[in-house]
């Protein structure tokens, strides 16, 4: 059964397999020491340029929390969305691995962080007895579904360089972002001035597997150790590293996430028509959030899982992955419409 | 190339690679809610027996940093072996994600903690001064490839006991230890009265994953909790547990150890009919280790890399894997004997 | 120069350096096993009531440190006021000892936590994404200088009684709040359902030296390892438990903090005769907050030093003390009066 | 009744409570802004030269937590003495807050650290799987009360400097080893080229209060921080300030550290005439080991207490402090000959 419930739901890219199936040959030097993860270090280097320092990690928190550590030292404070995954589900273990402070800040109505509620934020410079604020964490896309504009990240790197703080994007979902922005990764990177970046792999079609991109200069040194000592370096990562060139190789990433977002696209048109059915976030990836009659959820969960994200208002959450078929939002939409009578 | 550097090194077993084609169908719940990670549990719990509490981790790290937190507060202490993996090669993430200190305890010749060498260092119970000792951490197979006997895990087990403190085992080569016993899982679990257990898979011939599985009462309800807090929580989870089960189905873990195990004794006495070559370490389980001269490893390496254990007297390591061909022995074994002409 | 700027600003009762003096003979245990401290330890049992077990600590932020390890594991999160101390003036200290996350909640006019509020945000309870919520931590007198009333203490303790969490209050300035309420140290603790409370010292005529009393007895096995481990264990421990039973004997504590209230009130009777000044909270406690000219700072700071809370506003703090003086609020409202003109 | 258990069990120096008195007037800035504490700063870089950053502390824990701090990040790890405080008598304190990892070294017969021994294990640079050592902590005067020379420390920090790593000294009877070397501070500073120091006051004759000194310049940036964040910074810094200046104006720690040396080179001298007691370590500083029959220990320690050190062989620790009495050594001894027979 299909679901609308979450893109890590979904199953992994044939072409991630063929490359996993690849890589399974005779013996390679583990913890990235080897021909497949050199490959892939260059190609990251060629697709989002700017001259990253990569490293592969298990999972997002991983990928999070390994970026938190790089860009601070335990007295430090980290800003980021009163929304994001950081701050509601990674459990405590940004606190438990770093030591810093988190201090989450209200978004928008997209869901998104602006420049003048982080600058609002940078306070108490070299006052010891405030954590010293030292990254701002944004999502892209945002939980909410949402994307910033380059011209809205630009904004936001200009208030963080100006107050010498790290910018650390959560890409768990970039590659729909970026399929959204019709943007190459490297133009983001440019771009937007993100010093590290948390890339999905898992959430796009990969089995498991994401990378974390050093960009800024000064976290490159230690980002090796903290690797390690974060219990994110896997032995054979030839086979996060193969994952990760089928999905750049012939921009394999950008059609994947292109059906996804067009997926959400077709739903929020096909949702629109119904009544009673109040999309609520402009659709820009691959979710479409709604209100729909709280009486609604137990038949359509049953055809199709689904989560609802605000109880008080049965806001709820649909996902689209790089599996989601045309027949299966057909097949929901037609049960709402039934419903809905 | 093959090498004999790390059973790490080598790929994964086809009926693995079988497994994980097989899983990847359809839509599955993250986190661990999915089926196939529910028949995973129950095979764990027919087959290890003593009502598990398991847990899906992605690496060896993950898997005793996430033991270490299931029997500690911060303010506790554990002790290990000085030779041993969490002492040596885990950088420092036991210490930051759990708090903890870590004594380094002596081993005997064959790398083994003794009772009584633990019994000695269990001291100051009470004393709020001294981080009051929580847990013994041991490896089985050891890092020197050596085996207990299920007579000395019953002896230190009931050291532990008697102190009140849990027994915890690194077992990342517990399939060859076992294979080397000739030892069912439940017969191994039974008696050596392990309260958590680090179940290695990765350098059995899974392509990632290692299963973390708590056995006293105590350590359960929070486990579920600090496994996601220790970034070890994967969500396509299923992928973890279709491996698993094709390594606990049909004892592949065991067909895989005892190749390992025989290809290391076979080593061990081909080498040992060459002159100039000593063989260091009773040969229990799929690695032996030999002083050899130090003018050989650099043409030896060429053929088959491995490294170098002690450099004060040139102790190699040579590790074999569910790969390792005999041929492949043998090859080497030649080239020793046209070194040492 | 006398100051308005902090209540810590100020020097040392003479009753307890009298006491200092007096403890000061002889050898004694160190590490609380002495007289003094279990005299002192008496003294609060009889006057705090409920059972208190009770360390003694160097500072508040030591105090609150402690009370938030006693009562949470790492995987935990804290709810308190985004006024407070533990979350803006404790640096980090508080997520690097304990791990946990904390979470900053909105505060009413009156700088004060509504029970609602806290209501609302106790959620996810079994959801491991989620740091689970394991304490409220509330501050009395608040750092707005309003000081909760014993119902709607009883409230909040309703609701954390009823969620299963921990209510930590921060009493740095408890001995003001008490005179305030014109309330006993028992009955407030008894009638606000407290299950740990830093009690400060220092801000109240003292040395140095808080205490942590713990009155949920689940919270006192292990507080003795945490007291130690938290580097807040004094090893001439009677030297703080001397200063404290100079408080609590002959109700010391009442005193001071009664003409530290006194005071202020005496303050913003005098500033609300002046023009242009508008004072902005009720005063509650021994702190005057106002919005005067922000023309008028440098002068008005020259001669008696002052914070500015709020600059978008030029919100000033005024804080009285044991030892202000009437005389030095007369020379201040006379000082504000003339450049009032 | 005076004790040989500590000499943290003595009182406080009579010049020290006069200093405390004389700071206790009118109000000071907090947190170490205040007219005294600039002096006792400037006191600090004339008597210790080398241009120290100085940062006031509370006990010696909290000292040597921020020391480690200063030095590391959370990947190290530090070398330190298996006798040592920091490995034995600080709880977790030392992990928890820094993350790090603690290696114990085997000391020699004197409880010193050896060069070659530390050189040993200055090991794995580089390798991200190793917690990098960053730091060498030793005890002067030592846990056995023995006194590194010059030229010994010179040898340690020659090997600290070689590769690159930090020299802290655990120096809580840095007072006692200075007098025993006839040492100017300046010149033990400039000799042994400790980059970080933890300074004990308490032991020798203060009623709280230690100081963090940094000579290194690389360690001074962050110090501020850290001191907050380590709950290590007292508000009434004045009052820890002015006890310092006691100690270090008109050598008052010298007087005291030579007077608590000389009772212990005394009882020496006495015990050794008495049958039965063995001297075990040399007497430098103003502690005496010594083997004793173990029947002995209940009736000399009703007199005067004392601690056993290692129960195996009944070796006794007899601590003098600056208020020990000849009168109560020569009690001391007559009762031991009386029991001696």
């Amino acid at each position: 059964m299909k679901s609308f419930a979450s893109d890590n739901y979904a199953g992994v890219l044939p072409e991630v397999i063929e490359a996993i199936l690849a890589a399974n040959k005779e013996h390679a030097s583990s913890y990235g020491n080897d021909p497949v993860t050199a490959s892939c270090n260059q190609l990251f280097a060629d697709i989002f340029g700017n001259d990253p320092m990569v490293r592969y990690v298990f999972n997002g928190t991983g990928a999070n929390v390994l970026s938190v550590s790089a860009c601070t030292q335990s007295f430090n404070s980290v800003l980021c969305a009163d929304i994001s995954h950081i701050c509601n589900d990674e459990s405590s273990a940004p606190e438990t691995f770093t030591g810093c402070r988190f201090f989450a800040l209200p978004t928008n109505a997209e869901g998104k962080l602006e420049p003048q509620t982080i600058a609002a934020r940078l306070i108490r410079k070299g006052d010891m007895h405030f954590p010293q604020i030292a990254m701002v964490s944004l999502t892209q896309s945002t939980e909410y579904g949402t994307v910033y504009t380059l011209e809205e990240l630009k904004a936001i790197s200009a208030v963080c360089r100006q107050h010498n703080v790290y910018l650390h994007i959560d890409g768990s979902r970039l590659f729909n972002a970026l399929a959204s922005l019709q943007c190459s990764p490297e133009e983001f990177v440019r771009e937007s001035g993100v010093d590290i970046l948390s890339l999905g792999g898992t959430k796009s079609g990969m089995m498991y597997g994401e990378a974390v991109l050093a960009f800024h200069p000064d976290l490159k040194p230690l980002l090796h150790y903290k690797h390690k000592q974060s219990m994110q370096l896997a032995s054979k990562t030839r086979f996060i590293a193969a994952q990760f060139i089928a999905m750049l190789q012939h921009q394999l990433w950008l059609r994947g996430a292109c059906h996804a977002n067009q997926m959400a696209q077709y739903l929020q048109q096909c949702l629109q028509t119904a009544g009673q059915v109040k999309v609520t976030r402009p659709v820009q990836a691959n979710v479409v959030f709604a209100c729909i009659p709280e009486s609604w959820n137990e038949v359509l969960m049953q055809h199709t899982p689904f989560y609802v994200w605000r109880e008080d208002i049965n806001e709820v959450r649909l996902m689209c992955a790089w599996d989601t078929q045309k027949e299966e939002v057909d097949a929901f939409v037609a049960l709402v419409a039934q419903i809905a009578g």
